[in-house]
Order: C-alpha cells, then sequence, then structure tokens
C-alpha cells in the first residue's frame, strides 16, 4: 500500500519532556518514522499534500488551532523560557476541571499553555506547529487516495495525534491526525479503531457526542495506573467502545479484543476504517506494559484486513528500536487478508 | 485584637516552586509569618486549638481532603520522585476541563497529584498536611474568640487559602482557611473580603452556588495577565462580587475599590466579617504590580471597622520584608475605627 510521508514531520524535536517536575529525555522523537520508513522497504513513498483547514476546524476549537499555530512565537517574542536551556513553552497552570467548565482564554504569555495542555509533557517548539500540521496533511492526503480507489493507505507521521481532544492537547499529540482523517472520509461511515497501547482519549472526546464517526480501543487500563489515567465517569459516548486489558496482557488477550472490535465495527456498519496504529503493545516497548509479539501484530493486521473496507492507517506511537518491523508486520498481515 | 498563631504552620517549607517548567525559588516560605509575628509586638497570642473536620467538609470535597492528608506518604512510599533533589510531589497531567467534567479519581501515583492540584507551583513536601491543617485550626480557633465575644481575631497563619478550590487546590494554597472560617461563623451571615492582591478565585468558588456565604474581592485584574489567570466565563455566583483594578494602581483606586465592597457587604446584611488580609498589593511588593502604600493599608483597616462587624482576620499573600508592618498599619487602622 502507499506509505505518505512529509519530512516536515521530522521538524518537531522534543528534546526534553516534563514529568513530575523532572525534565526527562523525550521518547517521541523524529528518528522514530524514520525507523519505520527504513523497514518499509519497496512501498511506494508519497510525499504528503498541502490541504486546507477545513478537516481540522471539524474536529479542532479554533481557539485551540490559533494557539497551536502561534505559540511558540508568542513564547519566544516574550523572552521566555528564562532558562535559556529550556527552548519550549511549557505549561504551569492549568484550566482544571475544577475551576469551572466554562473559563476565558487568559492573557499573559506563560499562562495560555495551560489552557490549552493537559500536561506538562507535550512541548512546544520552533517546528512543533509545522511538524503537527505536515502529519495532518499526510493522514489527509492518505484519506484522498482512499477515496480515489487505493484499497489502503498508511501515513507515516508525527508527532501523533490520538491523545489531542476537540480543545485541548496532550500526550505528545497536538492535532488528532487520525479523526481528520475519518472526517476527510465522510460521508461515508467512518470507523476507527485504536490499536495503540494506550487509550486513544483524544480520538473518542472528539466523536463523543456522534456516532457519525465511531471509535474502539484497545488498550492497557489506565484504571491499572496508565497514560491517559484519566477516565470519564460518564462512560463511553455513544459511538465508541473501550476494550481494555490488564498490565502483562499478551497475544490472546489482544488479539481477543481486537476481534471483539472488529466485530463492533461489523455491526455500526462501517464503510470505511482509519486504523490508530500504535505499536507500543509490543512486550519491548518500554512504554506500555503489555506483551504483543510480532506474530500477534501481523495477525492484528490480518483481523483489520479481514474487515474488507477502505482503510487509512495512520501512525501513534510506539517507542522501540524495532517499531519499523511491527508497523510492516501489521501492514503485510493486512495486505494478505485482502 | 488577639492574634491566633501555630507553629505547626512553620512546617510546610516548600524550597522551590515549579514555574514554566523551571525550578524557582519559593515565595511562599516559613518566614512569611514570622516576620508578621514579629511586627505584632504588645499583642496578645493565643495558641491554636484542634478542631474537627466539620468546617472543612463543608468547604472541601472529602477526596480532595483524603488526598492531601496522605499525599506526602503515598508519593515518598513509591519511591518518587526520581530526582532525590526534590522532595516533593509535582503534579504533570491534569483533570483538565477540555477531558470532560466527570472525570473518574485516577489511581497511578504520578497521576493523582493533576486531579487535585491546578498548577505546578503549589508542591506537596512531608510537613505540608500538618501546616495547611494548622492553618485550618487557627483560622477556627479565631472564629470561636469572636463566636465568645472578642469584636475580632486575627489568624497569623499560612499556608494562605484563598486560592484553594472545593476540590483543587493552587496557587500555594491547600486549604480555604477564611472559607472555613466563615462556615464555622455560621448561622450568622458571613460576609468575606479578600483585600489580598490576586482575585480570591478559591473562596468564590467555594461558595459560587449559594449567597449563605457572600465573597467580594479586591485585586489585580487576572485579564491585564495575573494570577489565578483563570476566569469563569459565567461571571459571578449570586452572593460574590468582584472589583479587579488596573495594574499600577494606588491608594485612589484601591480604597474607592474597597469602599465599594464594604457598601455591597452592608446591602447584603451582613452578620459577622472575614477578611482575606494579603498585603501583596504593596507598592513594594514583588508578586503584584498594585501601589498601596503604607497609609493605603492603615485606611483600609479603618474602611473594614466602620463595618462593625464581628471580624476575623485570616492572613493571605504578602512577599516582601516589609509585610509585618502592613498588617500591622490594617489591624491599627481596624482598630481605630470601632
Amino acid at each position: 500500500m502507499p506509505v505518505v510521508w512529509s519530512d516536515r514531520c521530522l521538524l518537531h524535536e522534543p528534546r526534553e519532556e516534563i514529568l513530575v517536575g523532572v525534565p526527562t529525555p523525550a521518547a517521541e522523537t523524529p528518528d522514530r518514522i524514520e525507523r519505520i520508513r527504513d523497514a518499509l522497504t519497496g512501498a511506494r513513498f508519497v510525499e504528503a499534500e498541502p490541504h486546507d483547514d477545513s478537516a481540522l476546524r471539524a474536529v479542532h476549537d479554533e481557539a485551540l488551532l490559533g494557539y497551536l499555530a502561534s505559540a511558540w512565537d508568542e513564547w519566544a517574542g516574550a523572552g521566555l523560557p528564562d532558562d535559556p536551556g529550556q527552548q519550549r513553552v511549557v505549561p504551569y497552570v492549568f484550566a482544571h476541571a475544577a475551576l469551572g467548565t466554562a473559563l476565558e482564554e487568559p492573557v499573559a504569555v506563560w499562562a495560555r499553555p495551560g489552557y490549552f495542555a493537559y500536561d506538562t509533557m507535550t512541548l512546544i517548539g520552533p517546528g512543533t506547529w509545522e511538524a503537527a500540521r505536515a502529519a495532518v496533511d499526510a493522514a489527509l492526503t492518505a484519506a484522498d487516495l482512499v477515496r480515489e480507489g487505493a484499497a489502503a493507505a498508511y501515513a507515516c507521521v508525527r508527532p501523533p495525534g490520538h491523545h489531542a481532544c476537540r480543545g485541548a492537547f496532550g500526550g505528545s499529540c497536538y492535532l488528532n491526525n487520525a479523526a481528520c482523517a475519518a472526517v476527510a472520509l465522510g460521508p461515508a461511515r467512518a470507523a476507527v479503531l485504536d490499536v495503540d497501547a494506550h487509550h486513544g482519549n483524544g480520538t473518542e472526546q472528539v466523536f463523543r457526542h456522534t456516532d457519525d464517526v465511531v471509535v474502539g480501543s484497545v488498550h492497557v487500563d489506565p484504571r491499572a495506573g496508565w497514560f491517559p489515567h484519566f477516565i470519564a465517569a460518564t462512560g463511553e459516548g455513544p459511538g465508541s467502545k473501550n476494550v481494555p486489558l490488564a498490565p502483562g496482557s499478551g497475544d490472546d488477550e489482544w488479539l481477543a479484543a481486537v476481534r471483539e472490535l472488529t466485530g463492533w465495527v461489523r455491526e455500526q456498519r462501517a464503510e470505511a476504517l482509519i486504523v490508530s496504529l500504535g505499536v507500543d503493545a509490543a512486550a519491548e516497548d518500554p512504554e506500555s506494559p503489555l506483551q504483543v509479539t510480532r506474530g500477534g501484530f501481523r495477525e492484528t493486521g490480518a483481523l483489520l484486513g479481514a474487515l474488507g473496507l477502505p482503510t487509512v492507517f495512520v501512525q501513534e506511537g510506539g517507542y522501540h528500536d524495532a517499531i519499523g518491523a511491527l508497523v510492516r508486520e501489521t501492514l503485510l498481515g493486512f495486505e494478505g487478508a485482502r
């Protein structure tokens, strides 16, 4: 299947993220997609095409888009940070739900990040907006290829997107690439299946009040203490289904969950599929306690392929050296099942 | 008037706060109240008495109280932080309003602080709970003195409280001491007047849906870029009144605002007064751009005293060397007007 690529996705270079106050080497680095690209030898690579903001505006609040586009310039223009070693926008005070649900956008440059960000690990540097916007262009280009007749297309992108909500960014995600692809496939009824090791909370939240796009996610259970940690006490929306797994779960539990989700997609009468393809459920990945094997990823691909739907793959997480091989296994499994 | 004191208020020792990711020397330090105490020579000092949690439970959610009481032990017990130089509980992922309004309390020790905290500057160390609880005891002891017939009493406490909301802490505040005093003065109809340089957003939020306790606040305008930065777009609650001032405002604007608030308290037919007494509106204070003079503080005290109400003073902010003199001026102004 065609692989959509943009060099601009490499422009976001988070050297550090701040975890419980401690600067820590960033996990979501540019070399991630280079490793995946290098594993997809022989694939047809397609350059991401620029797209207008229409899909993006259907997914995100205008205020968030405006902020992300100007955040770095605003920050640097204000002479921030005081610490010249830390060339990133970092929030310190947040639009916490306990402060009230309708809060005005703050004025001070140093207060504004926390109106839009929900953590201190998703920092903004000089190349962040261009890279995040390029990832959306790549996801939309993959959607174009599928609309034009390709059985499937793969957007090899970063920064990832599935933790980005309608009005806030976090979890190393800025713009929800998969959600944009789902909107772009309309009016076909799209299903997003998120096989990243972490709950696709952003995608779920974007489509929470609709079932025009349905969203399923398999992931390590946030209630067992894993990112994104926060779960809506009101349960899932009308068009979403979550299958949380216990830490330590391997191929058996994982594939049973994927089968449950593909069965649910069939029931939903979806006409197109977006796969949020994280490969961090792998046993060797440091960012999750799941234990999925290479064979498990191939079978995951086969189960997705058996749906027989026009399919856009969008890269999400995966943080170890072999992520390229696992993406390759998943795509081969998918193609073998068609 | 009697001055209520507890040595336990000194046990909270935040060496640093984290501002836009950068560890910065803490402003809200134990010596603040020692400086005030030393300026109140000749006053009658009264030791804070232990109180049960009934007022506290009327002000704060049970979950917040449970968290604050155990946060340090939970954190240290989990072997956090990784950085041994930073002996404090620091949040990194937050219950942001954009994630949803009804969120479950998270499980992971490193995720839990951000369910209850709205910034990264209000850290929890080994003595934080005991000091915050002692400040509540002192405020309640001052309320007892007034209930027992004292015309007024002053709780010389820290950590301050007016930024602490019903369900979340922030702004160097953990427990809302003034709100507890207001509850303790019931069934008398209490008014809280907040003359700290920053908006008493926590106190306003605690009593947002009632006018049993009315809350007025004069402060530098958060819309001009000052803490607490976030303002409810829905406006004030039924029993609150805010008078925001432009940065640079001095005695004229300040005293006009205090007059406006004391007039409003009269209209509200309040039977008792709690003064959230910050002295950071002073020209020399580094934490606000207001320019109130020593004479302005004396006149502030006089305007408050002219209300003729049983009054509990509760210390809030003030971050420069002369804060003791300004508290003294305010209390002398108050007593001179009775």
